[in-house]
């Protein structure tokens, strides 16, 4: 649990502009993006700017920060999607679920009677993911 | 989603003390305590003293003291059950996955190999759920 944090994880190179991310919402502390194998329509992510691994090592005021983007996905995602309700989930070592080791929240849009899509590996489709990028961001600053 | 707080949910009974828990940490703003249907041992909800439905409604502050508190638990949760890790769950709405109109949140300690238990819907043994209590209270202190 002493594992050092490691600068090369596909989050910190979405963070340092390597790699390209759908966001749908930024502050000082924190980044909001979907998911690019989304187990719901919507399915986003929040990560803190600072590095850490998960909520094993996370610093207090970063953790509070993801928290308050995630709030406010969850309350967005509801109009943005018509959406019923808000799953949260957050995978802390390989073993409680983690794959990438920069610390994340997934929040997952839900609908009445619809289940989780299980996790195919496989990427969705880049327009709809812009589509649904452009539609959460429109009910953020709505 | 403008449903009023229920103050008849099993949380707020709790808290009120019309029914007893399996107590593991409390401060000003918010309580943790055993789930009597664990999905894991030491599976452990983190809910805030104040009332709430869920991340939807709840106050910054709340939300804020209900994250730092379940930061100390699954920090706690590793070297007091060995567990290799540790799932975080929090659901909103019916939706959601949300049974009890109180805002919780699951910790859920993970090891290598091990899947989560379904949900049956049977009660755990009480001795066992006390003597788990005591193990996590003793490494929050430790």
């Amino acid at each position: 649990m002493t594992t050092a944090y490691d600068e090369s994880n596909i989050f910190a190179r979405i963070l340092r502009g390597e790699l390209p991310c759908n966001k749908v919402y930024e502050d000082d502390a924190t980044l909001a993006f979907l998911d690019i194998m989304p187990r719901t329509d919507g399915h986003t992510l929040v990560i803190p700017k600072a590095p850490s691994r998960n909520i094993l090592d996370i610093a207090d005021a970063d953790l509070a920060a993801v928290m308050a983007t995630t709030q406010k996905i969850a309350r967005a995602v509801i109009p943005a999607f018509g959406a019923d309700g808000v799953t949260v989930q957050q995978f802390n070592e390989q073993a409680g679920g983690q794959v990438i080791f920069h610390t994340h929240v997934h929040i997952l849009p839900r609908w009445d009677g619809v289940e989780l899509k299980p996790h195919t590996g496989e990427m969705a489709d880049q327009e709809v993911l812009a589509g649904h990028a452009e539609t959460l961001r429109a009910a953020l600053e709505g």
